[in-house]
């Protein structure tokens, strides 16, 4: 899966992951509408108008990502009917042949972890039966429990050639209290992140595609941070990193380039609000509610164009 | 809720939560036979078997245990009718007078987090009206991301009269991994599960309920590090401390009296697989696969004597 996120975003040029992040206050009124019309005020009714929400974003966007990443959280509080809708948009995502990078950020212990690998990425045994329950192509996972919590997913991955993102470096303000501690670990003085990122490097060693450059186990950085991006960049140079942060929270294209490997790949770059409620920003209210598709496409193209011209500008 | 928790925990004498962590290899035939009859080997067969199963066990042990802790991965990996199933086990319990644990492990940042402080604790507004999605009593969060993760839970459980349980020192074996690494901040010296428990510590202080001993910000420390126990529960008196790894996970009796405070409270202590899988064991064999339920209350009531006894045996 690694090596088909790889060969989509050659092919659209687009280092771009869109996270489909919906929030009511983002859905257009008529959606809003016509979902409270048929389920009234309910779960289901907010799930329906998420669901009809993405659906135009998706179409709006398919052939120019590579890639989406749905937070689950944001379907997961709408109860069984959001969760229903969460199913829905990875299937309709991977329908259109967008890997979908499910933001989950799971993780436990042993057969606990391992239960989440199967949820989110495998398949179940009931009886003599075997189902996929949410099937997405990549999970975000929590490094906190350790080796026991990750390898698990490892496992899933390699059966059904599927991938992780593990947190390293997140990118909210408060991520430093835990995450930029120094630890010294026999001589060597580091910070948490950087020991996260050695055993991500460590993990990818032993999860390499049988061809292809990158492992499939990836990394969360955040743009926010583009020297820590610098450091880890070089700590894990066969991991793709995955980087929210870009817009909304801050991120400017400049601070990407840290991201990058020399061959123009090794990063995926996240944009959920300022792609998915475009047209509510003062640069797309010419499309409108009704074109909020139309703005997420037009916010796509100019998110592309200020990221070749970042990676162009460095090249020279 | 904290308050309710403890005052149910002085009526049973039982510092017990009972793990509701069930997996196919749990339910008895008989269950899983009739389930299947009327669903097939579906994700719905194995959803219907699990709750079947698990309500014999709560009509079974509800009056002599405060808590239960149903473990999520468990359900999510049965998709859509798993956590259907999970939705009916914590309203069962909650019917049931239980105070409810979902061992859910989420957090993430800011808006995202509160996204599921409201899906497991609070209530999501649609258009005017106001639901509940899972509603439990209280949730394990996970620290890796800092207060930015952690204070959206605090601000629902204000609101709803709930609680968190964060992970502090997980008890799996390589919790240490980065749990344990010794961190210098400042001049002090120090691991990250001390530093986890500071900030307990510290949020605690500001969620304490009006009338009570206990904060409602409590930690997860397992029973497998008694040691690393006795040093948190001086780091904060206030806290409440959900234990597992008793059991199945090779934590004794003895080792859990480091987790109580002189009061003989402030410690509640989870068993799944030894109380709900019990039948299972050569012990409660007699019992046979039909009298599952009947085998984990008679582990329920060996497992309020072996804390008991060693709590009675300190005190001496």
């Amino acid at each position: 899966m690694i090596n088909k996120l790889i060969s989509k975003i050659r092919k659209t040029n687009a280092p771009i992951v869109v996270g489909l992040d919906p929030m009511m206050k983002y859905v257009p009124g008529h959606i809003t509408k016509a979902a409270f019309g048929e389920y009234g005020e309910t779960l289901e009714g907010a799930a329906e108008a998420i669901w009809q929400y993405n659906k135009g974003i998706v179409d709006a966007i398919y052939d120019l990502v590579p890639a989406v990443k749905p937070q689950i959280a944001m379907y997961e509080q709408f109860g069984l009917p959001g969760l229903e809708a969460f199913r829905k948009t990875v299937n309709y995502c991977r329908e259109k042949d967008l890997v979908v990078i499910g933001d989950v950020k799971r993780g436990d212990i042993g057969s606990t972890s391992e239960a989440y690998a199967v949820a989110h990425l495998g398949k179940v045994q009931v009886g003599s039966k075997f189902h996929y329950a949410f099937d997405e192509d990549f999970a975000t996972v929590n490094p906190y429990l350790g080796s026991d919590g990750v390898k698990p997913f490892l496992k899933v991955c390699r059966e059904e050639k599927k991938g992780i993102f593990l947190l390293v470096k997140t990118s909210n303000p408060s991520s430093g209290e835990l995450q930029d501690l120094a630890v010294s670990a026999g001589e060597r003085q580091e910070t948490i992140y950087e020991t996260v990122g050695r055993y991500v490097a460590e993990w990818g060693a032993e999860c390499m595609p049988e061809e292809g450059d990158y492992s499939y186990v990836g990394a969360v950085v955040g743009a926010t941070y583009p020297e820590q991006g610098r450091i880890l960049r070089k700590m894990m140079p066969r991991t793709f990193i995955l980087v929210p942060g870009y817009g909304a929270q801050g991120g400017k294209g400049a601070d990407l380039v840290h991201f990058f490997n020399e061959d123009g790949l090794g990063a995926i770059i996240n944009s959920s609000r300022g792609i998915i409620a475009a047209y509510q920003q003062e640069k797309y209210a010419r499309f409108g509610e009704a074109g909020y598709a139309d703005a997420a496409r037009a916010a796509v193209v100019d998110m592309r164009e200020d990221i070749a011209s970042a990676l162009e500008t460095v090249r020279k």
